[in-house]
């Protein structure tokens, strides 16, 4: 899994920094969280493939964290996009999935499913599973988990071919723990498959604006990489508390409280360019803290 | 003056390239034509003022010309605009304005006065003057011309101190051709200015996605700096006029029979990365072209 922070800048984009987006690569598709002004060309900046965007997922509908939509949309289009883009995001999303399409002149040659979610899981494909969870902040807001599904163990491939079970079909079957049939023969699972080699699966959890809530704590416990606004620092607490966002400290309160294994800042404010000073005060609470740059990329 | 060329590509941003706009800085103002997504962080790349935008001039409202301007009225608010921004453009322009405004949660805390325009002189101000000229898109597109107002003479303050003509409103009256009354001696023109040294003032003419057509030779005769899309090379000429576009070298032959000083090609297609090749294709029907970069200034 890897991701890819293609924007890291709170309310507007900077010099050093585009508006925040967050992208993850898993299984040859990549999955969007967030999509203001500017991200279609980050994403080629990085080498992140906006045709391969299997979905998008906005936190809110705040300018800062959309305004990239149409955008995209006009180049997956003009590139020749012809299968579906999942849209997922708070109360709204329909509506601004809509207004968005309405309002530049452009083609649109693929179909865009949106749906607005709430908590739990909302998408789930073979490997992977992403789950929603509501925020605290001044309208409607989204924190996602992208979960990688637990492996449960490693298929031995050579014991397979020993046995003479066919290769396609059969061993999926072994590897999702049903027994198969070859001629009269039935090969039950634990034959090929070495359990003590189980896996569990990557969390990555995003939090974008918001100020810091127990309320969010469960959905994120445990989190391999916990991807954290950050717009102020602790002399600016008042002002995080007015606009209902966190600061580096909180944030790093926030991870150490769920357990997390890494946080990563990002969403700063524009005011705040001094990477060194987010980053320690974050550590104060939480060791492993990284300040987000813009096109930094990270494997989990 | 000086022109910036905040992005040159067109269709969609690449790597090198952001979609084009240009600005124009004069008397302290900055005047930006057309705002495709990105193009304020382009500004702030480049030090074009993003507050001091007196206005935007719309060619027409396709994706790739106009996905910026959301974004950067949201930008203008959060940094205290409170001064109107006038916007024109062709049909639609107050529809499109209206529903920009409408999809972004931002505040707009300043009036913004949309215009429809079509042809002829659309603004002006003491020393410039912003004409519209209709061109041949798919839809309608406007181009347009900023001229610098001429200037008659040259004012000789030196001469006006010995006259002891007290400085202010009665010098910019003499610089204007008026006489002025100082006591009972009434002084002419002609005493303070040097006729001599009259100056034609400056045309720009920035002409966006048109076929090449004589019907807008007339309204850009004489630029001193031709700004003409060239989206495609000769060998592409097909695809232009389906398109409703400009080659290099049409470009080129508008240049040379508008009796243009300079040619700069911009607004290029993402697959003509050569701009060499372009800037030769232009050159074969007029010698003085120039090929845009990103974030290129130039001096008038």
């Amino acid at each position: 899994m890897k991701i890819v922070f293609l924007g890291t800048s709170c309310s507007n984009p900077t010099v050093e920094r585009n508006l925040s987006a967050t992208a993850i690569q898993f299984g040859g598709k990549w999955f969007l969280f967030d999509c203001p002004e500017g991200t279609q060309r980050q994403m080629m900046q990085s080498g992140v493939s906006y045709m391969k965007v299997q979905a998008i997922f906005f936190s809110h509908f705040h300018a800062d964290h959309f305004l990239g939509f149409p955008g995209l949309v006009a180049t997956m289009s003009m590139h020749g996009r012809d299968v579906p883009l999942h849209v997922f995001g708070p109360k709204g999303t329909e509506e601004q999935v809509r207004k968005s399409l309405n309002l530049a002149m452009m083609r649109k040659d693929f179909e865009i499913i949106a749906k607005e979610v709430r908590k739990g899981k909302i998408f789930e494909e073979e490997k992977c599973i992403v789950e929603a969870f509501p925020l605290k902040h001044e309208v409607p807001c989204t924190g996602f988990v992208f979960r990688e599904k637990d492996k449960p163990g490693e298929f031995q491939r050579k014991k397979a071919l020993e046995l003479k079970i066919p290769e396609g079909p059969l061993w999926s079957k072994l590897q999702k723990g049903q027994q198969v049939k070859v001629g009269s023969r039935i090969f039950r699972p634990e034959e090929v498959m070495d359990y003590s080699k189980g896996r569990k699966g990557k969390k990555v959890s995003i939090v974008m604006d918001t100020l810091p809530s127990e309320t969010y704590f469960e959905a994120i416990m445990d989190s391999d990489l916990l991807v954290h606004e950050a717009a102020f620092l602790e002399d600016q607490k008042e002002r995080a508390v007015e606009t209902k966002h966190s600061t580096a400290f909180q944030a790093g309160e926030v991870a150490q409280k769920t357990n997390a294994k890494k946080l990563v800042l990002t969403h700063l404010s524009p005011r705040n360019r001094d990477n060194e000073k987010i980053g320690e005060e974050a550590k104060k609470a939480f060791a492993n803290s990284v300040v987000a740059r813009d096109l930094m990329e990270m494997e989990l």
